[in-house]
């Protein structure tokens, strides 16, 4: 009770600090509106919308809003129309070869991955916002089809069923994606964090390559897990059945394609040398087997392709259950993971040349692009990273080079499939090892651990639990790594002792600033989180074991005794009331051993809870100051006239 | 790139701030090290061992920090003894009266509750460190017990199963609770937040209750589950069968102990009598029921009792499935439940008279506690408020009290337990409901609707799933909600704008501190979170809302345009990967703008993440800012340089 009895003395000694303001009650809804708002809308997309005036202009924007395509279309130039030809017919050259096997990745047939580069790609170039993107069907999300849905029907004894669940998943998928967008909850994928889905993406890069080694030994028989162990047992276990004919195919167009990738990325402006590279393959690889009769020799090759484009197969979704269950699981897991790669690319490319793309709008986008395109036989589409990085380098514009891409599928569907009939399969197996081994990224997993290791330690779980258990073990490491640290940060908030600069009223942390130094009998603590439930007990605790550590220094030094404390909340951005229960603790148990407690420069926030809690009115007006040095200065004030009192 | 251009000019000008130091590297395992010595010892608590001298002194330490007894006995004093004597028969006269009821909740034989009460006091005498605390059998793991383990083996078909599952379950929850301890997990019960235990509390007192209407009323049927709508109906569908006896025996017991317990609130000196009327009324009921007869008048007694102090268990233990598995499970939910009671209940008192409990250290004694009593043949006891309030009231000094109960609980048991033949259940379901009411804490829901919205939707979640569902629901609806809050803090930063207060050098809030100015062409912005993956993206989003919306009012009214943003740090406490890549991304999309970007008061692990991510390198030593006013100052300095340049 040291301060109550001598506060109004250094009134007059000293200027009377400023105060820090209690703010105005406002009303409970306003709060929660505002707070929503923040949650929900933190860019506020409809801004734009709000600046015009007018009915017909709001009207026009709001229609600018849910389709972006009516933003470009209106000021698109015939210059913008003839780079965005060249980007989509290049990035068709790419999605023809890589739809095809990314569909018998999926043990889907392979003229659905020509479907699912036509329709999905119109509807993106409606309602995409990125320039950048081209969408297309993604090996990461193919490999999860194969995956979960065989083990629900058997593509090889019930291929019919398997498709149609194939559906179903692409449907409840852009259901999901839609879902998401509209209330916007854009932010669950925020927590996959980056170094999450480098590892996850390294890893399921990994188990599609070693899938691959299937059609690059020829063997008939595989396993059908993906865990590594298993498959090296399948594969060593049958070496008298690999075909040296199939490996020499498949090792040379990996070469080739490896090199031309190397090439394009060595002289960017050769870009479609590695773009071209997989149609090349696919055409060199047919001429080869269609002149040596390779069908005969044990080279397996795709067979027939319907002409056409795509047939409607909304009828054919799967709306009850029991198949319906794993469709669902099946769409909502790989939703998540075609977003958080789509969206990651939408918004690296969309830094680079300097526009914004909104991830909640992005997010509806694609989930319309799956919904249609579930009805429309295509499967499961994003944004590839392979094919917008192609997109990018040939010069895109605009989304339009998706509507170019789409046509020139569309064109290969209804006139060109017959073509594909010799392309053997192990020229498809090449293309996807190709494109997985630029996936594994190493440069990024060192820089994780050279930045952070405890983000390292979420990619390499990542990397291990896809690889040694399965895609769903990894995902699940991955993501409760990464709350848990978040939960950890919470629960155990670093506390510093501040010491003053010298010559100046700036306080800083005494681990950081070495020249900071300690003000005689006040110890200045700085939390840096909010107070809340999860971390009262533990800064009771370690407040306490400050204060006796400082008590037993000062003893050892026979300094000045210990008489306040001023605690440092410019970092604590929220309390709860847990928190204010441990400020009324401390300040009753300080009062005990007659030490003065001063809060500074306490958050409106926190003043709010402080001063509802009575906790405000407890400790006092005069011991809440705007700054750590008033604190520190008033404080040295006071217990010196304490003293000589 | 205005900013390195003229960067060498005011140095000349003005006298060149001071530098932020980067930490220097440490090894990775002394980091590691020291990280997780703070996560699991954050109270060091061997630095009271580590501080004595000599081998011997430091082994009777470690002796002392492993049976506190150590530490009073030696200092024990006659007067001690006295306070102690009181509080020991006070708290008996209650325990037993309690312990017979709460077995009747748990469905076991009421000589359990008396077995619970001896054993396990005499080890928390030994073991534990709080003085205050009374060790018994709780309501809220009575009716756990009930409910848990009765879906697995019906107390009334087979009760020697559903004995031994009980001694199980308190095994289990002992191991649990004794593991938590030494591995020093003791944060894992912080996540149950004040709020979830105020409304899980709540609605377990509730159920609670309304299972007593069983007794009450002098019903024979009733129904096993706990949730209101059941229990409404099985009450209201036979009230024919209700038995006005029991009704009037039942609430004059009520009204005596609720207006016993009123007087002793209001008049602390006589706290012994509400603590004795729960042993009056056994009394006097038992007394009434023996000289009416009142066991042929439908008034169900306790009836025999065996004589003697507890039997060996061990052998009982049931440590093979499959119906160990329920005992698991439940043994694990009641020792959170308990652990997060008694250990609350312990902080609180050791608060009130300024000692220190050690979480950790109370989860080995409670541990042991309950593995000792599951060997001899007691259940799950903790350390239930009422009863340590008792104990407090009653002057106890130290853990001694709980000895002295259990030597009068012992001799209960040697010669006394005939007495209880006569005693009515009407009478033991008047002490749990009148207990219960106690547990019912409306001022503490109404607290927390006034302080904190979201802390009072944890607790009525928590209540109504009880109430509602039953008792998982509720604990999960209330941890639930709590992790969701501290995730959405993490995912939602708040951002702020600063301002100069004026005349000086201070930045603050400026939605708090209306007096702050804005400094023209400088924006400064306060994030106060930890930059993690969950919130990089929101960041990024919301700062350029932030940059964009300035440069819109700016242009609105006409003042100088933006030149630099000021981001300040000092809130930051740690940054991971996404949040170094969001920097770097923010300063090139700066750079785009011609605008400059400034760090200011960035923290040392804040630091060392910029330069290992070599995002230190971009920015520039000479932008980043110790303060928020060297930033602004020298922003402005550079910005009209490179104008009149």
């Amino acid at each position: 009770m040291v301060g109550m009895q001598v506060v109004d003395v250094p009134k007059l000694a000293a200027p009377a600090p400023a105060r820090v303001p209690v703010p105005a009650a406002k009303p409970f809804l306003q709060t929660l509106g505002a707070n929503l708002k923040e949650t929900f809308f933190p860019d506020d997309p409809f801004r734009a919308v709000a600046r015009e005036e007018g009915r017909c202009r709001r009207a026009a924007a709001a229609l600018r809003y849910v389709f972006p395509c009516l933003e470009w279309l209106p000021s698109y130039t015939l210059a913008a129309l003839r780079s965005d030809l060249i980007a989509g017919v290049t990035v068709a050259s790419l999605a023809v070869p890589q739809g095809i096997s990314y569909a018998k990745l999926a043990d889907l047939p392979p003229i659905m991955g020509l479907y699912s580069s036509f329709v999905p790609a119109l509807v993106y170039a409606v309602m995409g916002s990125s320039k950048d993107v081209a969408v297309g069907t993604t090996a990461v999300g193919s490999l999860l089809f194969a995956a979960m849905l065989g083990k629900e029907a058997s593509p090889a004894d019930s291929p019919e069923l398997y498709m149609h669940l194939a559906f179903t998943a692409t449907f409840f998928a852009g259901v999901f994606q839609a879902g998401l967008g509209i209330l916007r909850l854009g932010f669950v994928v925020d927590f996959l964090s980056h170094a999450a889905i480098v590892g996850f993406m390294g890893g399921a890069a990994t188990v599609v390559c070693l899938q691959q080694l299937k059609g690059l030994l020829g063997l008939q028989h595989f396993t059908t897990s993906t865990d590594v162990v298993d498959v090296m047992r399948a594969v060593f276990s049958q070496t008298h059945m690999w075909r040296w004919q199939s490996v020499l195919l498949g090792c040379s167009f990996i070469v080739f394609l490896l090199v031309t990738r190397f090439f394009s990325k060595r002289r960017p402006r050769f870009f479609w040398v590695s773009a071209a590279a997989p149609l090349v393959s696919v055409i060199v690889g047919s001429v080869l087997v269609y002149l040596i009769h390779g069908e005969n020799h044990g080279i397996q090759v795709i067979g027939n392709l319907a002409k056409g484009i795509n047939p409607a197969s909304a009828k054919n979704l799967i709306l009850s259950p029991p198949h319906m269950m794993v469709a669902l699981k099946t769409g909502i897991i790989t939703s998540l993971i075609g977003l958080a790669e789509g969206i990651a690319v939408g918004r690296s490319f969309a830094m680079a040349k300097n526009y914004h793309v909104d991830g909640n709008k992005e997010m509806i986008a694609f989930g319309l692009m799956n919904i249609i395109g579930s009805c429309t036989s295509c499967y499961l589409t994003a944004g590839p990273f392979s094919r917008s990085a192609v997109n990018v380098n040939a010069g895109c514009k605009t989304a339009m080079s998706n509507a170019v891409m789409a046509v020139a599928v569309a064109i290969t569907l209804l006139f060109l499939t017959p073509l594909f009939h010799y392309t053997p399969l192990v020229v498809l197996s090449a293309i996807i090892v190709s494109a997985m081994l630029g996936v594994i990224d190493f440069p990024a997993a060192a820089r994780l651990w050279k930045v952070d290791k405890l983000d390292f330690c979420v990619c390499l779980g990542a990397y291990l639990g896809v690889v040694l258990g399965d895609i769903e073990i990894g995902l699940s490491i991955a993501v409760g790594i990464s709350v848990l640290r978040i939960l950890l940060f919470v629960a155990r908030p670093r506390t510093t002792v501040l010491g003053n600069m010298p010559n100046s009223t700036i306080y800083r942390r005494m681990d950081q600033y070495t020249m900071a130094e300690t003000v005689p009998g006040v110890l200045v603590l700085h939390v840096d989180s909010p107070i809340y439930f999860a971390n009262a007990s533990y800064l009771r605790e370690r407040i306490s074991r400050w204060i006796d550590e400082e008590e037993h220094r000062i003893k050892d030094a026979g300094e000045e005794s210990l008489q306040c404390i001023v605690l440092d909340m410019g970092a604590v951005a929220s309390i709860d009331t847990s928190g204010t229960k441990l400020i009324e603790d401390l300040k009753k148990s300080l009062d005990r051993k007659s030490m003065q407690i001063a809060l500074a420069n306490p958050g409106s926030e926190v003043m709010k809870k402080l001063d509802k809690s009575k906790v405000h009115g407890l400790i006092g007006d005069e011991w809440i100051f705007q700054t750590v040095a008033e604190a520190c200065d008033n404080a040295l004030l006071n217990c010196k006239i304490a003293r000589s009192v």
